[in-house]
């Protein structure tokens, strides 16, 4: 089963509602743009490459939505879904990666409507194979990265769930797990949302990958006693400068691995690679509801005083210096990334 | 009211439980070493100075429980509750300190039982007076340090619920509010108990200091951003040369904020200075149980996958050359420590 998929005898985009794991594996089906954007700005689909895919189905959605008489205002109809879908979330760059390669195959065929259809779903489809291809291919790359009894601390879920299939960061430790090395898991819980508390620890309790969950602060402890031998952690844009914007928490991360020179990896995807910012300074940060930091509850009861105020950044910035590679299908890319990345990733 | 008090006229041990707020302000009432040795482990009562005056009035209970016929057999009662007191948890030396020097004052004394009773609960008062004499003085020396404008972040509950009354780092950003200064908390929550979330916000919302939560993971963010101009937390622990054992999170902050060139504060009673350490890596680290990692919840839902495991240390060691100075009420000690530690503190 692939985290996002399309049913296409129903015309309709499938995904697993992972706001409700482990406790209940469920599906949504979305009918329209709007649903889809609904469902990035609210996390039921969450995932720098998972949302690329999600928006691209959520254009082939419009497409079919659509009851345009003629192809001048199919394309405003579906240009105008494309506008709700980058406004769902604004730091992942692979939302607008996708939307931008679904609109080039629109403004550059010259079919009629229905075939206009039929030929977005299918660059949709080619979007989400291509990226289960790319994780697949990253995972051997990343694997040879990790040694047998290294025990890595990962940050969030880039597992199966954060994209279509496999996975980034985790799917190298999938991989080397299946290659019969022996790791060991340290899951960053990843507040405010706990996406590896929920969902890594999740997935690494399927693959029967070994995995012990820790609060993001115990992170140091553990690297400055040396138990720690490899930090591996996903990607939602990346700057030209090599500058890795990502769930807020990996910059702290980044910071005391380095000090403790524990190698750090960064996997993603060249969509994922934004060669047009030339330092993560330009990467918008989304800042997100205070209820995510003020909701959790503790024992049964509600944790902060009424009336308590939050910040919520959900990403931070880990500078260049502190990766020690980035893992793409592409290569593995080290630095100085401002040499390598554009070397790499246009060939 | 104190976190912590002596009732005269019942001789029982009364304090804040810190377990239910800020949803419920509720005090308990013990009668014995046993009962305090657990209030301290199970956190009932938790901040070094306050387990340091809990300790001592567990022993003080130790003394009114004792129906010894003489000297030597009340003795030996006495040791055996410091014992069980001193098993109750590991890291934070105030509470061998005022262990220690009860018993100093045992056996130091040739009283008969019934006025060695009076004798170790004025001994037990003394310590929780000092405390708070000894926390308005940091807090003046503090508030120094703290400018006008400043926002601090502040890790863990280092305020009046951490001590007898004041506080220690939380009392200095008390201070600097009282006199005007113009002051804005970033609280880290401090997983996984929550003590920022719960502790130090409602600390902060009585005092009237503006603040906002944070989880911990966001430091680095903010900090990196040149948003922070001060980082302020406690100890359980200081070694000689100046390692700070402190609330897991600890070291990861500064370190980000050392990093960053944001100067780092601890401020402790020059009881959690253990010169008998020559590093931090000789201080023992409690290792608590998994559940308190794995037992949040986030709207409502159970957050981690049944069966999942955790870890969880406690506390970690900060190494000296990340901390500009460590606040004492006998001085603000500066780099390097193992000289001037040992130079303030023997006076």
């Amino acid at each position: 089963m692939r985290t996002i998929d399309w049913d296409a005898e129903r015309n309709e985009l499938v995904m697993i509602d992972q706001r409700l794991l482990p406790g209940r594996l469920e599906l949504v089906r979305l009918h329209s743009a709007q649903e889809t954007a609904q469902a990035i700005r609210d996390m039921t689909v969450r995932g720098a490459p998972a949302i690329g895919a999600a928006a691209a189905f959520g254009l082939a959605l419009a497409a079919f939505q659509s009851n345009a008489p003629d192809v001048p205002s199919f394309k405003v109809e579906i240009q105008t879904a494309a506008g709700i879908l980058r406004a769902s979330r604004p730091t992942a760059v692979n939302l607008f990666w996708a939307i931008e390669r679904m609109l080039r195959v629109m403004n550059d065929s010259s079919l009629p409507v229905d075939r206009m259809r039929e030929r977005l779903v299918s660059e949709a489809q080619a979007i989400a194979d291509e990226d289960v291809a790319t994780n697949l291919r990253m995972a051997e790359l990343g694997a040879e990265l990790i040694e047998d009894g290294d025990t890595i601390i990962h940050h969030c879920n880039t597992g199966a769930l954060a994209t279509v299939d496999w996975g980034t960061a985790l799917g190298c430790i999938r991989r080397a797990h299946e290659q019969g090395k022996r790791v060991h898991v340290l899951v960053d819980e990843t507040r405010p949302r706990l996406q590896g508390a929920r969902l890594t620890a999740w997935e690494l309790q399927q693959y029967g990958i070994p995995y012990e969950i820790i609060t993001d602060n115990m992170a140091g402890h553990f690297l400055r006693r040396g138990e720690v031998q490899k930090v591996f952690f996903g990607a939602d844009r990346v700057a030209a400068n090599g500058d890795v914007a990502n769930k807020i928490g990996t910059y702290m991360l980044a910071l005391a691995a380095h000090s403790n020179h524990v190698p750090v990896y960064a996997v993603a995807p060249s969509s994922t690679v934004d060669l047009n910012l030339a330092t993560g300074a330009e990467i918008p940060i989304e800042e997100r509801s205070p209820a995510e930091v003020l909701s959790i509850q503790f024992e049964g009861e509600q944790v902060t005083p009424s009336g308590a105020k939050a910040r919520n950044p959900a990403f931070d910035v880990t500078p260049n210096e502190l990766i020690s590679a980035i893992v793409t299908e592409k290569g593995v890319i080290r630095s100085p990334y401002s040499l390598h990345l554009p070397r790499v990733l246009r060939g």
